[in-house]
């Protein structure tokens, strides 16, 4: 079932060209815009920046799916509240309920565990390996064959890489699978919770603001890294000592104000903005809305499954902000795309570059099959999306748990280079935290009327969008009443131990023999579809392998057709390391009848707090902001302490929690946010449009100081 | 119980010292500020701006609260939709509903009566009359004797000025109580409403944007006024034709765009720009937050009363709809002010204005007395008002009514030139209205429910406090229970046939034996309490008229120390034609974290419309907006039809419905809103905060050609 990583790399990889204010440059690329940059206001060298190891790169970190920074000496790290989220929703219960009341562990001893998988990645290498990927050989095959030698050629540099001890390298493709880096990085896995606001601060505004401007979140959370004390990644012990990086962000001592230089260093996840015209149309007018509409169905369920029970509303709570950050983001894609011309634009782009490439026979002999043949692969792909929409939703979490399992016990019998991509050695830490983490997160209940909700729809699909293997193994088929259906599904959770964590755990270093003697009917069902699932594998690794060929000559001819015209790209966003840099900016356009400023302040906490629900605000917080005790961080202009602040950077998804910087690479905020009416920047960049939300260090600060008596922290960062 | 008209005028009028963008300007005192007004943009003569019966003041007409212009030569009124609102609620039904749907007369015959008492004033002469009223002679006495003797004087000018059939004539006083002006205005009885579009148009956002922006509503609607065929005013009869006024508006061509000069003339009701700190302080700390409070109260009960009853909801709507308007404005007032340093200013300036009467003697010999005096008369009247706020909430509708008919028939025993003011003839028809007017607008079970409220609050105060030929007339007292308390009320309703609309009527024929012999209860309540009502009315007057002295002697030496300062002043609102001028302007500042732009589109209309509740655009408006069937009332900047807009002008309540014209006196939109934390305006001018809020004549005229097609209308005002 899982998709390979470089089959992925390729779909979600792409190409742009550079406009201004536009851009998520590669570190090594920096100096080929260093004119702008230095134009712009930054006062560092552009070439300082290309330093991996250097200020400020070597501060900032990942922590897969967000972005963070070192501030202290001690592995401090600072992020996003929603990327911190989960480890303080585990941490919580109904009756010490860290979301509600905030955290501040006032001694290294007092920190918690972060959620089990939190991982703190340190980049330490990047090194283009394209020519060791795509070898001469690799370049002649096509289809699966190609899929697999691309994979085993990045395996290889993988494992010969991750011969450094808790080090964790990754060849991703760039531009489209025309250039691949191998990619080293520091995988710290003992991180702790050391500070985290209320929800009323760090959450403000819930779900009613995401994505929203004016905005009012207090959008930020700390961990600390921990190793051995000999300084090696280590699974977490009490002997473990606060790691100490090489570099730390300073703390900017001066606020920021409207039009400031400001760049940003984060792992932005994805953006696709070089799609084909048929992949924009597939994805707005069909998949988008698809996911939208499951979205809001999932976020029912879960609302009347644990509107009752405060336990089960704690262990859904990360899920369901999920669903919803996921939910409105799509929805205001969908909005913005209905009021645009993007697809006629799009359409427009391609056929100018077929007709340049048709101008010319000998740029037509080499691209303009693969073009051609890249739309069939397109629509082929997209077929398959659609059929099994539902059926991916509808599985039930500890089937996939279950299928993970047992493929897992069948690779572990291989040599562990020969091992499928994801199941090797080095993949077992994180495979043994997925299934530990589910003790927190999942409910039989729930996750029953999920996968009920979403069975339904599938076996209303036609029989040969079905896949018989899985409703064999699940006792199901079309036409079934629901009572049948969800005694199908009770059949199979009852006949299970897999929802007792210590016996799913148990099943991790066992035999592909235990797995299909065993009468646990989960794992039965996951044995029974072992052969189908694999089949089904293949044929996604043949598709995948014809793409990448395609689609990497498709972008080989625009990347040329673009050079033609004078236009120099950067890689769309690919979870890698990038910088983007931009101004402090308001814009000129809001709600209809309104404009936005650059800054919110603590005067709009005090008019949105109700005292409840998503605007409740803390009580030594309004009183605070009431009595002026804003001491050092009141912003000349604007007379109060300022809360978020809009810039023109290019970011995304996996940016939330990045460093955001001044012109002397001082730390000023953090990004976290997008606003909804210029999220489809993702796929089309609008310069009048653009923004994303900071929250201001000078708000995170005060509220440290002023609020959550965080002191020991404030004097660990220097600022006490 | 009813305070002399000029007890109130003496309290509420008040003079300022005026700014630029500040002024409520008598029509007369225009040519004082010809060259601001010619600097700002006026392309009129100023001159011809003072003539009331020539363009464009002989257009604009009150409507008693609400102010209005005539727009064709056959008496069609253009107002607010909430300044038509009551006539549209007493026109619906559950069946029929109005209210909900709109409403067009495509015929004259199609035409719908107004709400009993509805009239239509044109103003035609405007007085100087200080001299008749305060004579040598007046200006020698003091208290009652004083407020008897102004309101003699004043009674026998209305008596001579009102020989002139059809006509009413008002003595109003000016700069708190120091000038006298004889008003007077034709007075069209039979008025009936012509169109008002559906609620989801004119009512566009409710309460949630009542004083807000950015704002979308079309508060707009018609009447039209009719006289007998001799062109007099008369009682509604189907034989009565359309009014043809002397002047009409012109409605421009051109749209306005931000700015452009724009005026308004209308009737503002009351300002306080130049109160005294105590009654700052007074109304600011208990006033205004007991009548927030009274008024959630009284919102509640009319919700829990009336939510299951569709008729009795019409019934009260208009109520409800006048009660949230001031709750809403109060509460808006009372948080500027807490963010304000106004009555720190307030005193400073009235410190100054001690100092330079006491440093001379002479100026110290003419007023130093009376301002000391008129802190104590005030101190007086505030302990009343604090007194009695209960007893006053606390009244049954059907008994005030009985008192004011008991009143009526004492009255009505004195020759008319002696009778009270408010119960003279020319008072008759107005009383007969409003007493009719309770049929629709009036439920026992509801009146019941407020009664009773505020009775046990009433009852809860020191027995000093309370009134006993109250307690006793309705067999209530202190420490009784609630049921106890019901009880006498139901006893009260229940032994009356006040309740009877054909009852009641009867009773505004009838002699005061009638009423001293009547067995109904609500009528008994009333023949007892008629000695001590009239001892309080004589308290009252003899309070007005030691006031009336003191403040206006505190007024003239504020003038005359103004007048040092090189200011001119005009007086406060007090409900007499005004003409205030300004610019259509964005303000820099909005919610936290936005601006204000000066229009709002009907892009926003879509944007916040739910299809339900407060929001409910109707469909086919938004079938128009998103087809862009604009016609001719695009904007050539905006690209869409503009909705709202927001002025500089100095309105306030009594403004609604204002035409606002551009600088050709061509009619672009009227005014019907402040924004909430600008309203404290009407005690404290704010030049960087105070905005006005008007519906732009385009959208007007855009949903009445291509949304509700009013076409009928649009050709009679010449559009079509």
């Amino acid at each position: 079932m899982k998709k390979s990583l470089f089959a992925l790399a390729i779909l979600s990889a792409s190409i742009n060209v550079a406009y201004a204010d536009e851009g998520m440059w590669m570190p090594q690329q920096l100096p080929q815009i260093a004119k702008q940059l230095k134009a712009a206001g930054l006062k560092l060298d552009p070439n300082s920046l290309t330093k991996l190891t250097e200020f400020p790169a070597g501060a900032i970190v990942s922590l897969g799916g967000c972005s963070a920074s070192f501030v202290s000496p001690q592995g401090l790290v600072i992020t996003n509240h929603h990327c911190v989220y989960n480890s303080v929703a585990q941490n919580s219960t109904p009756e010490r309920d860290l979301l509600a009341n905030g955290f501040v562990a006032h001694s290294l001893a007092e920190e918690l565990p972060a959620a089990p998988g939190t991982r703190v990645f340190v980049t330490k290498e990047v090194l283009n390996v394209t020519d060791k990927v795509v070898t001469p050989a690799v370049a002649k095959l096509s289809g699966k064959a190609r899929s697999d030698a691309i994979e085993n050629n990045g395996k290889a540099l993988q494992a010969a890489c991750e011969k450094d001890p808790g080090h964790r390298c990754t060849v991703s493709s760039f531009y489209g699978g025309l250039e691949f880096y191998q990619i080293k990085q520091l995988e710290i896995r003992d991180v702790r919770l050391v500070h985290a606001p209320p929800a009323g601060v760090g959450k403000f505004g819930g779900d009613t603001d995401n994505w929203m401007w004016p905005r009012h979140t207090g959008d930020y959370g700390f961990y600390r890294a921990y190793v051995s004390k000999d300084g090696k990644a280590a699974d977490f012990s009490k002997d473990n000592v606060p790691y100490q990086p090489q570099h730390v962000l300073k703390l900017a001592k001066e606020g920021v104000k409207e039009g400031d230089f400001v760049m940003a260093m984060g792992y932005p996840g994805r953006t696709n903005r070089h799609r084909l015209p048929s992949e924009v149309q597939f994805t707005f007018d069909w998949f988008y809305p698809a996911f939208v509409k499951a979205s809001a169905d999932n976020l029912a369920i879960i609302d009347r499954e644990t509107k009752d029970n405060k336990d089960l509303s704690l262990k859904y709570a990360g899920q369901v902000a999920g669903i919803n950050n996921y939910y409105k983001n799509r929805q205001g894609m969908i909005d913005s795309y209905a009021n645009s011309d993007f697809l006629q634009r799009k359409t427009a782009e391609h056929e100018q570059l077929k007709n340049w490439i048709n101008a010319d026979a000998k740029r037509k002999a080499e691209y303009a099959q693969d073009v051609a043949n890249v739309e069939h692969l397109i629509a082929e792909r997209d077929a398959g999306v659609k059929r099994d929409f539902h059926y991916s939703y509808a599985q039930p979490r500890l089937l996939t748990t279950a299928r993970m399992l047992y493929r897992l016990s069948n690779e572990a019998q291989k040599p562990d280079a020969e091992r499928k991509l994801g199941y090797q050695e080095r993949d077992l830490p994180r495979i043994k935290s997925g299934v530990t983490a589910l003790v927190r997160t999942f409910d039989p209940k729930v996750d029953k009327a999920i996968a009920m909700h979403h069975l339904k729809a599938y076996l209303a699909q036609p029989a040969a969008e079905q896949k018989p293997a899985f409703n064999a193994a699940l006792g199901i088929r079309a036409g079934m009443s629901d009572a049948e259906l969800s005694a199908a599904l009770d059949k199979l959770y009852a006949s299970s131990k897999l929802t007792d964590a210590a016996a799913r755990d148990a099943w991790l270093g066992k035999k592909p023999a235990d797995f299909q003697s065993s009468n646990d009917a989960v794992i039965k069902a996951a044995v029974a579809l072992y052969d189908a699932d694999l089949k089904e594998e293949a044929q996604e690794e043949e598709l995948a392998g014809k793409l990448q060929q395609a689609y990497g000559s498709y972008m080989k001819a625009k990347i040329a057709y673009m050079k033609t015209k004078g236009q120099a790209v950067y890689p769309d966003a690919n979870s890698t390391l990038r910088v983007t840099y931009g101004n402090i900016a308001a814009r000129d356009h809001g709600a209809d009848g309104t404009t936005w400023t650059a800054f919110t302040t603590v005067n709009g906490v005090v008019a949105k707090a109700t005292g409840k629900g998503e605007f409740n605000a803390p009580k030594p917080q309004l009183d605070a902001i009431k009595a002026k005790q804003f001491g050092k961080y009141v912003d000349p202009k604007l007379k109060t302490v300022p809360v978020n602040f809009l810039a023109t950077l290019d970011i995304t998804g996996g940016n939330s929690g990045s460093a955001a910087l001044n012109a002397k690479g001082e730390l000023v905020g953090l990004a976290f946010d997008g606003t909804l009416d210029s999220i489809i920047s993702d796929w089309d960049f609008n310069k009048a449009n653009t923004r994303d939300i900071q929250v201001d260090l000078r708000y995170i600060l005060w509220n440290m100081q002023h609020v959550d008596k965080a002191d020991n922290l404030l004097k660990e960062m220097g600022v006490q």
